[in-house]
């Protein structure tokens, strides 16, 4: 099996890696630099390195709306400068390497279902909860990108009618409560010292009543999310994945409450509820699984 | 191409038809008689009738949670006695003919998509407005039937967290606003005259305050429902059926103004909202292309 160079692109950090089946054989860190023109370029020239010549190709995983069409984002709110660039083509030139780029919610999806929480199941839906809420859909063993390559953009899935304002504008989305940053967010608005989410975590973890409440809240919200991904696809397990997950012993009691309340009971039955396992390695492996794929079809 | 029977199963009345294709040549309608054996005597009995020994096989489209295992519902709250019972093998034995029972949502989806409002369309959600709200997912052509085969029980997707009570036990489920049923509640709710939803639609038609305002929450609470569905599934179309779509004229504003509010616009781009086209005989079509499935893999 040849090695494939993966690329974690997030608004702050860039992670690549070489990579061979599940196994992460060299990780490199670097705060993502700022233009088009110099993030292709940091990834075409570590891709290179990395590769030494033995590599198949490069996967990045990257936040946002993936084009097929275009070979890059059309929507990319953390790193608008690759709105609309046609990045595979660019690293490709750059680099000589062959190029294809997804949706980062997507690959952690497959790569938490290949070699991660969710090994064994074949329809997984994984939500991730950091700055929003993403998520990924596999259906018997397929990743589900939808008509437009934008389906699982779970965290607009409203929960409460007239709640909370999103950032999307509309009110009352899941995200607006339950990705790791609205955690923080209802901390402070209910009294919390906490400046971010990990503090709030300790802060509840501590007793302090104002983060407990907050992170019930989410719970909730986030119960009611996955009872509606369960009403509508009745997959076998749900992932929790993302920073967010890090506080997961304290808001599965919530989840699980409401999924009681809410989930169709033969969906519910066998259905498993797990925290994700391979953390930052997820988007990487889940990369690596898809370029595997698009070569071998 | 032979001829197939099959049967729209309700709670209410029975349809038996002989099909070939998307060819209805004979149909009859009767009440659905009371207890398991009289309805699967009375289906096996028409069955043999109406095939005169040219038929595949029957197809019964019933209300409730089909369990491919037991050939029937598990879960049947429409009709109890069926809960549990062998219907397929039971219809086998008496008729000598081979059958399979499929989920009513589920045969109505897939009949509109393949002779109805959605053909050329591959990935589509079918909702149905009845006396609750029922769905069915078509994803690239296929049936997605869910892992333990209960996907697309989308009116319990919560659209307010503490919203109306549903029947299903929870609050602010899409099908306590935007069912048939529902919309008659609404109307009576806020003063109307109408004794049935058709009622409530003439009454609105004609400018009844009370009836407007009903078709207007359940429209925005279907607007609600249809945009969490896009985000997470992003299909090419959404065709909306069911004798509730009898009042699709009233309730279209109201859903496409919640859409442009909540759904991913690069979902809704190219997303098309669709009225059904088959009515009656969507159901009996879906079953038929169905069977035809299974008994050509």
């Amino acid at each position: 099996m040849k090695p494939v160079i993966v690329v974690d692109l997030g608004g702050t950090n860039l992670r690549i890696a070489r990579v061979v089946g599940n196994n992460v054989e060299h990780r490199e860190i670097f705060s993502t630099p700022r233009g088009a023109e110099s993030i292709v370029g940091l990834i075409a020239e570590q891709a290179m390195k990395l590769s030494a010549g033995t590599a198949v190709g490069v996967a990045v995983a990257a936040p946002g709306a993936v084009s097929r069409g275009l070979g890059g984002l059309s929507k990319a709110p953390n790193l608008p400068e690759l709105d609309g660039y046609p990045m595979a083509e660019e690293i490709r030139r750059l680099s000589g390497l062959h190029c294809m780029v997804e949706n980062d919610a997507n690959a952690y999806a497959v790569g938490e279902v290949t070699y991660g929480a969710a090994i064994g199941y074949k329809s997984v839906v994984v939500i991730t909860l950091g700055t929003g809420i993403g998520g990924g859909i596999v259906l018997e063993g397929r990743l589900w990108r939808g008509a437009d390559g934008v389906a699982a953009e779970i965290g607009h899935v409203c929960i409460e009618e007239n709640g909370r304002r999103c950032g999307c504008g509309a009110s009352g989305c899941a995200e607006a409560y339950g990705s790791a940053s609205s955690m923080l967010r209802l901390a402070k608005e209910y009294g919390s010292n906490a400046t971010s989410a990990r503090e709030a975590y300790e802060l509840a973890k501590n007793g302090e009543q104002a983060a407990l409440k907050a992170f019930k809240r989410a719970g909730t919200a986030l119960g009611i999310l996955i009872s509606s991904l369960v009403n509508i696809l009745n997959p076998q397990a749900v992932v929790i994945g993302g920073g967010g997950s890090a506080a997961y012993d304290l808001l599965e009691p919530y989840i699980l409450e409401e999924m009681k309340l809410r989930t169709f009971p033969l969906a519910m039955r066998n259905l498993q509820l797990l925290r994700c396992k391979l953390k930052n390695y997820a988007a990487l492996l889940g990369a690596a699984v898809l370029l595997e794929e698009q070569i071998s079809t």
